[in-house]
C-alpha cells in the first residue's frame, strides 16, 4: 500500500455515500492524516457527536463544506441563509477544535448562482460581497476563516457568480485576510490564462485558505457537476499548479474532492486507496 | 412579420441543414441583410458557384467560419492546417468582394484544445500565436482580418485553449488590428468579471472583428456544444453587453449563431422568423 503524503486530506464529498463514521474509519484507515467534512453528515449525527468522533478519529480537521448561496435579493429567505452560514460558522469552529494539532477552520464558501429569473449578474455579485461582509464579524469572533470558492464558469449561472480566483481575491480584499480568503480548487481554474500569477496574488495577499486537486476531462458527463476525476486521469497539469502554490509559502493540507458517480458507487476503501495513489504520483512530486 | 434590424446577420450555422441555397434563399426572403456563412457548405458548391449565389442573393458576408486548430505541434499535421488556413482566406476575400455593400472579410479562428496526451496548456497558447503569426502576411495581401474567438472556459481542453476575451486581445497585440481582432461572442464570455472592461479595451484597440449573440441556459444538454440559445430564453444580459459594443463605437453586422439540435431540426424559415424577432426583442434596443 502507497502510504499517504502528510498533506493530503480526503474531503467527504469524495465518498459520498459513506456517513461520518465510515468516512473517518476509511481515511485514517489509509493512513491519510486529514479529512474534509460537509455539513450534512455532520448533522446527521449532530455536532458534539461529530466532534468527538473526529478527535476519536485522530484526524485533523481541514475544511467543512459548505456555506454560501449568497445572491438571493433582501428577504426572509436571504436572513435565513445568512443564519444558516452562521450556523456553518460554529460548525467550522467546533470540528477545528476536535481536530488533530495542525486542523484549520476554514469554511468553504459557494456563492450562489443568479435568482430565478434575473439576468443582473452584476448585482448577484454585489450581493455576495455584502452577505459575506454580513458574516465577517461572526466569522472573526469565532476564528474561522470564510473561503470564497470561484467555480468553473460553467457554473456561472446555477450554482456560483464567482467564476475566477481574481474575482474571488477582488471580493476577499474588503476584508482581512484571516476572515475572508479564497479555495483553490485545480478542476475550476486550471484554464484559466491568469491562474498563475493569480495564485501568486493569492499567496502575497495572505488569502490561499485552502489548496484542493482534482482532474478535468472531457467529454463531459450528462450532469456536469459530476465531471471531477482522480488526478492524472484528465489534462490538468499539477506540477505547473502545486509549485505556484508550493511557492506562496502555503504549508499546510491539501484536499481531493471529486464529484463523480462512478467514484461514488465505488468502495469507499478503494476511493481511499486510488485517491492516495492518485496524489502520490501527480502531487506529492511537487511539494517540499 | 417583424421588419428585421438593418444590421442582423444570420449565420448558417443557425440553420444548419440548409444547404447554400437554401440559407441564402431563407435569409434572404425573411429581409435580412446579411448573412455569415461556413466552410463546407460553401465548398460543397465551390467558391466560384458560391460567390456568384451570394451577389445573385443581394446579401451583405459578415463573417467566414472557420479557420483555427492551431495548437498541433511541428510537422505535417500542422503544416496541413496552416495551408487550409491559408485557403480560408482565399475564401474569405472572395466571398467578401462578392457579397453586397458593407461585407467584410472576417475569417473566425477557433484555436483549438490540447493535443491529445498532452497538459501543456502554456506551450499550446504559444503555438496558437505562432500560427497566428504565420498567418498574417497572407491575411494582410488579402485583405482579411483574421478574428481570434475566445470559447467558454468548458472548451478548454478539447476545442479551444483560448478562454477569455482579455486572452485574445493579448494574442492580438503582437499584430497589426486590421489583420488579427476578436470575435466577441455573448454566449462565450457573458460569466467573465472582466467582460465589460475587455470590450472596451477591444474597442479602443480596434479589434472587435464581429460581434455574436446567442443566449446561455441550464441544465446544459448532454452535448455541451449544442447549448446555444435563442436570445431571452437564457439569463444572459443583452443590454449591458451590446450596450459595451456599441460604445465603442462597433457599427458593423451582428450575427446569430445558434448550435442547437431543436433549432437545427425545425424548419430554417422559422428558425430565421425566430431570430429576427428574438433579436428585435433583445438586441435592437440597444443599438442606435
Amino acid at each position: 500500500m502507497t502510504v499517504p503524503h502528510p498533506r493530503l486530506s480526503i474531503n467527504q464529498a469524495t465518498i459520498k455515500y459513506a456517513n461520518l463514521e465510515t468516512a473517518l474509519r476509511v481515511t485514517a484507515d489509509a493512513g491519510v492524516q486529514s479529512i474534509g467534512l460537509w455539513r450534512e453528515p455532520v448533522n446527521e449525527v449532530g455536532l458534539d457527536t461529530a466532534t468527538k468522533m473526529l478527535t476519536d478519529s485522530g484526524l485533523r480537521f481541514s475544511t467543512h463544506c459548505r456555506g454560501g448561496f449568497f445572491t438571493l435579493p433582501a428577504g426572509p429567505e436571504r436572513d435565513a441563509a445568512l443564519e444558516d452560514n452562521r450556523r456553518a460558522i460554529d460548525e467550522t469552529a467546533a470540528l477545528a477544535a476536535a481536530g488533530a494539532e495542525g486542523s484549520t477552520a476554514v469554511l468553504v464558501l459557494v456563492a450562489g448562482g443568479l435568482p430565478e429569473g434575473s439576468r443582473d449578474l452584476i448585482g448577484a455579485r454585489e450581493r455576495v460581497r455584502d452577505a459575506i461582509g454580513e458574516l465577517v464579524p461572526y466569522a472573526q469572533s469565532a476564528g474561522v476563516t470564510l473561503a470564497i470558492e470561484p467555480l468553473h464558469p460553467m457554473f456561472g449561472s446555477d450554482r456560483c457568480v464567482v467564476s475566477t480566483l481574481g474575482q474571488a481575491l477582488d471580493i476577499a480584499s474588503d476584508f482581512a485576510p484571516e476572515a475572508v480568503g479564497a479555495a483553490v480548487d485545480t478542476f475550476h481554474i486550471w484554464w484559466d490564462p491568469q491562474v498563475l500569477e493569480q495564485i501568486a496574488r493569492a499567496g502575497r495577499e495572505g488569502r490561499i485558505a485552502t489548496y484542493q486537486v482534482c482532474d478535468w476531462a472531457t467529454p463531459l458527463p450528462a450532469d456536469v457537476l459530476l465531471s471531477r476525476h482522480y488526478m492524472g486521469d484528465g489534462v490538468i497539469d499539477f506540477a505547473s499548479l502545486t509549485s505556484a502554490v508550493v511557492a506562496t509559502g502555503y504549508d499546510r493540507d491539501i484536499e481531493v474532492e471529486l464529484f463523480n458517480a462512478d467514484i461514488w458507487n465505488d468502495d469507499p476503501a478503494a476511493v481511499v486507496a486510488r485517491t492516495v495513489a492518485s496524489f502520490t504520483a501527480t502531487v506529492s512530486p511537487h511539494l517540499p
